[in-house]
């Protein structure tokens, strides 16, 4: 039986996370939930699934958070709660659903305790993937991938020897924009880069699938996760997002992972690894989905995917500023202060202004996103050049 | 290095062995070389192998070899010759092209030295797979699959625990005749039986391929590799040839192998497993491929397929007897003695007269494969009852 700690217990991950727990009670326990602002639902997983301890955004919240759990259940808040949770002694793996940079410090702590962690936040490994993995393999602690495209990459390299990669194939669905005609892309509401269409996932994310940047902080991440150059990670376009990634070999030989576009499937893979369980989800069908298609991205209609591999080659903290002026651009967009196209222009402009700065610990690393966040706030507020 | 014993040199299979061979000149050398009749073919790979041993089909073929091959090469023929090759001292690893129930007691022999086999041969296991794989766990002999099919499941099991195992679903290409209307299959030539859209291969597997006996042969076979029953074996047609073959796992994650339609590909990675070697074949590109289409098997236009799950269920000798049957047809069938149609008919007869004939020795089952063939025989002189 492993026990969990869940961060992001009440986003999309945290929530088909618990699914799988609720579908296999004999195999998890919970130790530890974590949620920002919905306490409702917080308190609604708290009494199904008592975990010792639970985690929420700040003072006010806690003090909420007292009245509504369940009598013994221990209440801490903030980043230190977080941290807490990512240690906890009873944890024998860390799901991280937290979304954005906040991800960084506990995936950090929880590797430094030596747990394993089931990883669908992206930031820990774009922003800090040298830190991470290196603690990581120091500690034993095992980093087992939820995003389906290194979740693939990790069932077709089982068995495998890394030195027979030749390329990581990850698979990007194109989002909901793939097909719009350029001309429109700069007046594109949220609504429509929302409705993505094969995945259900979070706002953020969702937009960086229509922008591609999801697909450039993939390539980061697999980067640091599978000890692989950047110029071995390519990126294809496969619209039904049934393969969700696949590997070349240096024998010539591919492997594919496929699948229905339902998380719960790797989140369950990871969380299980190295069994398998029986899924509680429908199967999958290969010959109701119809055939399966591939194409290259273009570099014209998805410009953040070009500045991913830039900030990767320019390595350090480029990667951080790279994603922390994304995440500001995109929540402008979601708020209408910005466009679709002003979040390549902003993260052009915080790499160029931040890109090269110094990276030796992680603080160097936390630095950089908090600087880089702060020009993009200013480059957003004073106008965006195109 | 290995030491290669290449038991039927001379045709394809044997041929791009030697290709791949001949392309990691510091991971092998070859030990014994096995043809029927080609003399000239055999003599060429000799005097660029210098394997210590050739085989030869008969006293006669015996005598012109002695004559033309380099001094000092030893050659014998026959059964015994073939015995000799597969249980040769030097021999590290046995690689069998044979084609046809010759290679079962070669194959057996092999396994029962502890010879690691490099399997190309179908009939090895399904007529004597209970033997051949008790024999190798007994000897702690490795069966690799050469056939693309069961090589790309060989690969998607790597490192998987074969408990995890829902389905195993085989890739048909549908071979020349998946579209050819129903009422044309009576009257079709050889010609355009063996005019096979992707792959390359003997005569005997193409006419195999345009019935989809090939896949019903594979079917049992992967019943025996991978020890996984019939009702977890299934038939995907896939005109492509691109996905070689794919796993179902329980917790509803499928991996797929997928590549170019060259023999060369599995051959090498069964002569190098666990390593993968770099190939010296041109990269496959999945974008060239175009999309990826899988259908069902039809059963009317594919009476072959169902026959052969009906031998693997009857047991015993019904799947050596549906082979021998099947080989005699074909023969008839390529020499204009039988149309397409007799070979299901054929296959039928003798599964009714023989399928319940004993199997408790490696000597039944070559019984039973005699007895099928001389009753294919005769149905055949007599007039097949379609």
């Amino acid at each position: 039986m492993k026990s969990l700690s869940v961060l992001g217990a009440t986003g999309s991950i945290g929530c088909q996370t618990l699914d799988v727990v609720a579908a296999h009670p004999e195999s998890f326990r919970v130790v530890a939930l974590t949620a920002g602002r919905n306490i409702d639902r917080l308190a609604e997983q708290t009494r199904r699934f008592r975990p010792e301890l639970v985690v929420v955004g700040d003072a006010e919240d806690a003090a909420e958070a007292v009245e509504r759990m369940p009598p013994g259940t221990r209440v801490l808040h903030g980043r230190d709660g977080l941290i807490a949770a990512a240690r906890h002694d009873d944890a024998s793996m860390v799901v991280c659903g937290l979304v954005g940079a906040v991800g960084i410090e506990p995936v950090y702590a929880a590797v430094d305790a030596g747990k394993d962690v089931a990883l669908a936040n992206k930031e820990a490994l774009v922003a800090a993937g040298a830190f991470v993995m290196a603690r990581a393999a120091a500690t034993g602690a095992a980093v087992l991938p939820v995003d389906s495209e290194h979740n693939a990459l990790h069932q077709c390299l089982r068995g495998e020897d890394p030195r027979s990669i030749k390329t990581l194939w990850l698979t990007a669905s194109g989002g909901p924009l793939r097909e719009v005609p350029l001309r429109e892309l700069a007046s594109i509401t949220p609504e429509r880069a929302l409705a993505h269409p094969t995945w259900v996932m979070g706002r953020k994310i969702t937009i960086d699938s229509a922008t591609l940047m999801n697909k450039g902080l993939e390539v980061i991440e697999a980067r640091w996760l599978f000890d692989v150059g950047a110029d071995r990670i390519k990126v294809l376009i496969h619209p039904k997002s049934i393969v969700h990634s696949l590997v070349e070999f240096a024998d010539g030989s591919w492997k594919a992972q496929l699948g229905s576009a339902d998380m719960r499937h790797p989140i369950q893979y990871a969380l299980t690894h190295p069994e398998r369980l029986p899924s509680s989800r429908p199967p999958f069908d290969l010959l109701a989905a119809g055939p399966l298609a591939f194409e290259a991205p273009d570099p014209e209609r998805f410009p953040c995917l070009p500045l991913a591999y830039e900030a990767l080659a320019r390595g350090g903290a480029a990667p951080a500023v790279l994603n922390a002026a994304n995440e500001v651009a995109v929540e402008a967009f979601l708020e209408r202060r910005a466009g679709l196209l002003d979040i390549p222009a902003v993260i052009r402009q915080a790499l160029e202004r931040h890109g090269d700065n110094p990276s030796a610990t992680l603080d160097d690393i936390l630095a950089a996103d908090r600087k880089a966040r702060e020009t993009a706030v200013h480059v957003l507020a004073c106008g965006v050049k195109p």
